[in-house]
Parts: C-alpha cells; structure tokens; sequence
C-alpha cells in the first residue's frame, strides 16, 4: 500500500517536473532567443503552465498519498529517499495549499505593477512613487506568512521559501558576529597602504577572445557542453532544463576582462550543482537543490575561491596573456592577480567585490528584519538605510537609487531572499576551507589546471546529496560543524590582508 | 447555449494551442540549440506534451460542444468562422477519436524502428533489411485508413492528413496531364543545345556574408526579425512558435551561393505565411493554414517565383557581387541568372530543381496509389521505381539508395505526403499568375527591390483566409478557376525555353 502510493505520488511528480522543465525552457528562451513580438503570447504559455503545475502539485489526491506514506514505514529511515521525498513534498505541498487564491493572485499582481513602477521610481529618484506599492507589498507578505505560519518572526516563514528550515534567529547568529568583523576590516583595507591598479583589467578586450578564453575556462573547471551551453543575456542566469541539459549565460563588457568571465564562472558553479544532482531521483526533492543558500555557496566558490584565486591564474595568466596580448602583455602576473582582487566600500550590490559585497546583504537581512519585526517602518526605508550604510561602509549614498531602490527584490516581492546571498558566501567558505583539508594539494592541482578533484569533492559531498539534508544539517554532516562565519573570515583575511597590505 | 459551447470550446482549444505551441518551441530548441545529452529528457517532455494535447482535444466534452455548436445557429453560414471552425475541429476530432489508441501507439512505435532501420539500409543501399519495416507500416497504415474511413480509396484517407479534402482522384485529374507535359519539357532540355555554368556559384562563399546576404534578403521580402530568427541547423525547418513568433533555419555551404539562399527564402515563405495568419483567430482553425498544399505553394512562391527569378536579379545581383567580389566580381548578370536556374535530371529529390522537382513528386504519387490500390507489391518497389524513374526522367539509378530507398518519408509512415509538395508548385504557379495580373508592374517592382505588394496580395486573398476554404475551393476563390497545370507549366516554359533555347 505505502509502495503504491510512493509510485504514484512519483508519478504525479515527475508530470509536475516534466511541467516544471518545459516552462524552464520557456523562460531561458524567452531572456535568450525570443523576438520581441512573441512576448505575449509567451506570457499566455508561461501562465498556464504555471496554472498547470500548480493544478497538479496542490490536487487533493497529492495531499491523501502523503498522508499513506507518513503512515507507513517509508518514512521510518528519516534519511532515505522515499522519506527525504515525502518530508519535503509535504513541507511545499503544505505551503502552497495553506495560502489562498485569492493571496496568491494579489501578490502576483502586486509583483507585476510593482516592478514597473520601481524600474521608473529607480530611474528617477522618486521613492515617494514606490513608496505605496512598497507598503503594499510589505503587507502581502505578511498575509501570505500568517496563512503558512511560523515559529518565532513572521520573516521565518518568508526566508523559509528560499532557505529551508533557516530562520531570523538561525541566520543572525552567524550575520552578527561576522558583521562586526567584516566592518573593521573594510575599515583596514579603505585605509590600506597599497591600492590596485585596476585600469590594466578595464583595457580593451575583444568579444570574441573573451567568449573564447570564457568557454575555454568554463571546460577547465567541468562545465560540459555536451550537457549545456554558454549564451549571451542581459542579466545573466542559469537555467536547469532537465537531465543531461542545463544552460548558463553571460554578457561580454569590451572594456572589462573580469565581468564576463567571472559571471561565467559563476552561473558555471550554479550548472556545476544542477548537473550533478542524483538523475536517478529527477522531479523529486531527492534530485533538488538544498536551497538557494547552498545552490550560492557553489556558484561563488568556484568564482571566488578558485577564480579569483592565485594558484588559478598562475595556471591561467599565460594563456590571457597570449589570448588578449595587446592588453595584458605587458602587465605582471602580480598586479593582474591585485587588479582582478579590488576591494572598494561600493553603493551597489551587483557591483560590489567579494570582501564588501557581504556588508550590502547584511544590510538588507537586517532592515528586513525591522520591516517584520515592525521596528522598521517602510517609510523610514531611505533614512535608515543611508544609517546603516554609512555606519558600515564609511561612504553615504548620494541618492535612493544608489540605495535602499537599488535592488529589484523588494518591488517583486521577494523577502527573505537576500540572506541567501551572504549564507552562500559563508557556505562556500565552510565547505572549501575542508576540501582543502580533505585534498592537501589542492593548490598545486588549481595551478597545473586540474578542477576535478574539487568538483568531485563537491559532487560526493553535496551535489549527490539532493534534499536529504537542509542546509544547517548539510553543513554539519559535510564539514562536521555548524556554520560559522570564522571560515568566510579567515580566507578573506588571509587572501587580503597581504595584498592590502593590512594587519 | 450555443455561444456558451463556442466558448467553451475556444477555451479548450485555446489550452491545446497552448500545449502545442509549447511542444512547436521544445522541438525547435531540440534542433538549434539543445546540448546532446538533454535528449533522453526532451522525449519525455515531447512525449508528456503529445499526450496531454491528445487528452485535451479528444475528450468527450469537445464532441459534445461540436455536437451542440453543430445543432445551433453558429453553423448556419457555413463560411463564418465559428462554423469553420466547427466544420474543421469534427474533421479532425473524429479522425483522432476514430482511430483505436492501440493502432496509434503500434504506428509510433514502427514509425521509430523503421526510421533508424531505414537510415542503415540507406546507407547499405539494403532495401531488403528494410522491407518488412516498410510492408508492416503499410499494413499499420491500411488499417489507419480503415479506421477513419473512406469513400473512395483508402489512400484518400491518408492524403486528407495533409491536404484535408484532396483526394488520389482529385490529385490524378491535375497530375496526369502535367507528367505528360513535363516528362516531354525534361527530354527536351536534356538535349538542349545551352547548358549552364553551374561552376560559377560553387566558388567560395564565406558563411559569414552569405549570413549577412541571406537576412538581408529575408528582411527584404518581409521576414520580420521582430517575429522571427534564422538559425542554423541540419535539415532547415520553418516552425511557428505562436502570434509573434515564427522561426526559419538554414545550413551553409561554403562552396554554394544557392543552398543556404533559397533554402532561406524558401522557409521565409513558409514564415510570412504562419505570421499572415489572423491572430485574433490563434488557436482555431480560422487561425491554421489550409494544407500541407497551400503551406508550400508560399514558400516555392518566394523561394522560385521570386528568388530565382530575372527581376529579383536585377535588384541583388550588384549587392551580391559586391558582398561576394572574389567569387562574383567577373561574373554576367545572364551567366548567373542561368547558373541558379541549371535544370538536370537527377536521382535525388531534395537536389532537384525548379522543373524536375515536380516529377520526383509525380512518380512517388503513383507508387502511393499503387501500393494502396493494391497493384504494386512492396516487393516490387525497387523494379517499378526504376521502371518508371528511367521513363520519365531518362536516367536510371545505379542503386536502391539513389532510388526507393533515398527519402524517410515512408519509413516514418508519411504515406499521402509526398503529393503537396508538387500541388504546392502548381498552386504556387496559379496563385502567382493571378497576382500578375492583379499587379501589373510586379516584375518592375522585383526589380527596384519591392516586394511588398506581393506580400500584401497573399496575405489579403491567402494568409488572412485562415482554414474558411479547403484548399480545392481556395483556389476557385483566389483565381476564379480551378486547380489546373497549365499555370506551372506555362511558367515553367515561359522562363526556361528561352534559358536553354529550345522550343
């Protein structure tokens, strides 16, 4: 009885992932190929296979062979595919039948109109324009986390959608210790004896060597493109379609070597994760990613930790020496290896280097947690953004477009996002800082251009895991602590320190 | 009550036209972009989307909505287009309704095993590994026939798969007169006293500028990139995404000016006809071309009528001289204008031209009917195609590979196909015609690089037409007259006596 309905609730499964995966490739052609004509009627696909996916995963029959198999010995070993399966197809499935119609209708809606007008509100300063639909969306939120509810704080159950079983608490203990480090250490390196010279990676840079030496390093660290493809984009993504195809996109800035290669590197990692995850346990929580926290955490191990790394370019450098010869053939590797390490007190996010880049989220987490919490009210954002960005970062933004209307996330409703970004970084740092350990030459292999023994490191570890852990217990079982932010704090501080200069 | 079931009905078709526009984009991504190993998993999606169209079109809920629209006032103007609408959705809903769902599987299933059997007995020019797949898909097929029903033969069954309401009868009235015509027309240019140099469009051509001229010329005959790409692939397909979105692929030989150009006109043909459609009517029949017949009379239109035509010439000959200088540079406007309208018998169909096309078609016509009428074993297909190859075109193929074996038509079950394509040509040549006749100064127009008043023409009498006629009747509209060899055959004369200097 438990095994049939373990088949069937795989079955309507892998219909929901067949669903799933066809809108993926709705929407990455959408962003890739589509003509600009075709934008309606692909809104219209999009919508009902979204309507569809939602019909299928929420029906009643979905909610009555959960209820057969946590009655049954499937879920006896809590550890197992079957049980891992239903724990988590009960957590969404709980989530998405808890909120009402109604809600979910308002908050899309709420999505759409308050993107359009915060792309204008950005463009033009004028935060009074957001202003309502900010509140408004605020209160949305808060609907949709009462009718899911939660333990502690509201924000709980918001988080909870992109970091499951994270919450405000979970994630300040680790944010607030590594806050008070990383501002005086920004503090160091903004007062640092020695600079970059950062003009020698803002040179001329050809399009088509760049897509040339991007792929070629994509290759390198395991990309496959038998299994995917690299394309261009206005905002860069990674996109799963399915087993045995996910694909990654960049754009080329011909004044800059590092915009496209880096991001490369990055939607690689994140391709890296989703290639790897079991094919064996496709549409079900077993052949998923843990989160969006862990899904960062591969994305900005293998830009950061290996791209921006010296034992990296020194297998590297010669080759874009060769590659982009009028513009690097007369720079040396260590000014390339300090360019290519610039760390700037910055006003925007997406722009931000790996050092600075965790203050913008800790920031964000924060104010949040006031908007939850109530301490913070919405029209208090700009002013108590430009506190706390002073405070952390030393420098005071000159407007709220380089502020608190920067970021899309709020306008499309996405709180408790933002943490996932910070979490990923310190993840990352966690994991690598025992990979290290578990491969003691790793350098070595980086530096004679060997990536697989790290990429199977992570397979083994964590992509081959799919959901059987969330992301604290992952951590755990993978490095054998709890995260801390100390691993993310002591690579930044010996990668930078000597580079600045800074003790 | 009636209104209420043609609501009904157009939101039912509407989700089909959803599923199926979605199932047209994973196909097209399948054969431009997607990375190899995502094939195992794009089946599964094809497949999930096959079924689900098939569930939503022949539920029991469409025949009752037919059955009501059909009983109602909505049927009594027989050329508004909820009645067409209504007249084409029973012709095909009982089609799929008819035949038994084991029947349907039993041909997909052959339709797969024949088609990778046929690729090996094509290249072992091994027509009797073949056989036994080729005599059960005709079998599978006579009982697809049967199913359906009749009133004439059970080919017609067959045949109204894709040019719906032609029947072998109908095809055989236009077809013989023509063969009579043509096989005398082909004879006569064979010992023709002019021949072409052929050599003078198989220099070198970079793919590069034969991209940038082939969109060029795409865009000039209306293509619009605003609803549309071009991409290369294998085997050049046109394939209609939704309202506002129509792709065309092309492949490139670097040593033929002619192939990747015409192909792309050709497909561009059938673009401008899918845009054409009346999108207010998207996803019903009133939204859908006629026939398979009336799909490529477009694309032959521009792909011959206009693109091998003297008065496209003269307006791109200069550019193509300038964009090809090193191949074209010392080339005659009438060497070339002859060269890309070189007519030679030839054993393979897809390399024919303009003239010998048609009785690659004609004789695959007979053999169809012969093999349904009982009169031509499956045995005997080698013997008889060679028979008939050697009387109508002068020359007989050295191998079956050459002969019976070169097209996958009949391995994949495409029995009845085969004649739109000639039916194309010659609606082509009578929709042409009337044009002319319509716009006078249309040649001069070609020549000043003008081709918008022929697209303005088709779109008025053909595209905005949606399924109102059959293509038999459309033809009687657009042109007064029924369908008749004489336009394609005086066309043919018209243009190739002169080039070869016969009479």
């Amino acid at each position: 009885m438990s095994k049939q309905a373990m088949t069937e609730l795989k079955q309507i499964m892998n219909e929901v992932s067949l669903i799933g995966s066809t809108a993926a490739l709705l929407g990455w052609d959408e962003r890739v190929n589509m003509p600009r004509n075709g934008s309606a009627h692909r809104a219209n696909q999009l919508a009902y296979m979204a309507g569809l996916l939602h019909e299928k995963f929420t029906a009643n029959r979905v909610g009555e062979l959960l209820k057969m198999a946590e009655d049954s010995p499937v879920s006896k070993d809590p550890l197992a595919p079957d049980a891992v399966n239903v724990r988590e197809l009960r957590r969404v499935y709980d989530k998405r039948t808890k909120v009402p119609n109604q809600l979910v209708q308002a908050i899309a809606h709420a999505e759409t109109t308050g993107q359009s007008v915060w792309v204008k509100a950005r463009r033009d300063n004028d935060f009074k324009s957001f202003f309502p639909h900010l509140e408004k969306m605020i209160e949305l939120k808060r609907q949709y986390a009462e009718a899911i509810g939660y333990k502690d704080v509201a924000y709980d159950a918001l988080i909870d959608d992109y970091e499951p079983g994270a919450t405000a608490k979970s994630i300040t203990v680790v944010f607030s210790e590594f806050r008070k480090e990383l501002v005086d250490f920004v503090a160091k390196i903004r007062n640092a004896p020695k600079k970059p010279d950062v003009s020698i990676v803002e040179r001329e840079f050809s399009i088509d060597r760049q897509r040339i030496f991007g792929e070629t390093v994509a290759a390198a660290i395991g990309f496959p493109f038998s299994e995917g493809r690299l394309d261009i984009t206005a905002h860069p993504f990674c996109s799963g379609i399915g087993p045995g195809d996910c694909r990654i996109t960049t754009r080329y800035n011909p004044k800059h070597l590092g915009q496209a290669l880096f991001g490369t590197m990055h939607e690689a990692g994140h391709a890296l994760y989703e290639l790897g995850l079991p094919r064996e346990h496709f549409g079900t929580p077993m052949g998923e990613a843990v989160s969006l926290g862990i899904h960062e955490s591969q994305s900005r191990m293998w830009e950061n930790m290996v791209g921006r790394s010296k034992p990296f370019w020194k297998f590297f450098f010669p080759l874009a020496q060769q590659t982009f010869y009028d513009a690097l053939g007369d720079v040396k590797f260590e000014d390339f290896y300090f360019a290519i390490n610039d760390v700037q007190a910055s006003f925007i996010r997406v722009e931000a280097d790996e050092v600075t880049y965790n203050l913008h989220i800790l920031l964000r987490f924060e104010i949040e947690q006031g908007i939850f919490d109530g301490s913070i009210k919405p029209k208090d954002l700009p002013a108590v953004w430009n506190e706390k960005f002073t405070k952390y970062f030393g420098i005071t933004p000159k407007s709220d477009s380089q502020g608190c209307l920067q970021d899309i996330h709020w306008a499309a409703g996405l709180f408790g996002y933002f943490p996932t970004y910070a979490l990923g970084n310190l993840y990352a740092a966690q994991f690598f800082a025992k990979a290290k350990k578990d491969i003691p030459d790793l350098d070595e292999q980086f530096a004679a251009g060997k990536y697989s023994a790290l990429l199977d490191w992570l397979r083994k570890n964590i992509h081959s895991q799919g959901q059987r852990y969330h992301a604290e217990d992952l951590v755990k079982v993978v490095t054998g602590k709890k995260l801390d932010h100390k691993p993310l704090m002591g690579y930044l501080e010996k990668k930078f320190k000597p580079l600045y200069g800074v003790k």
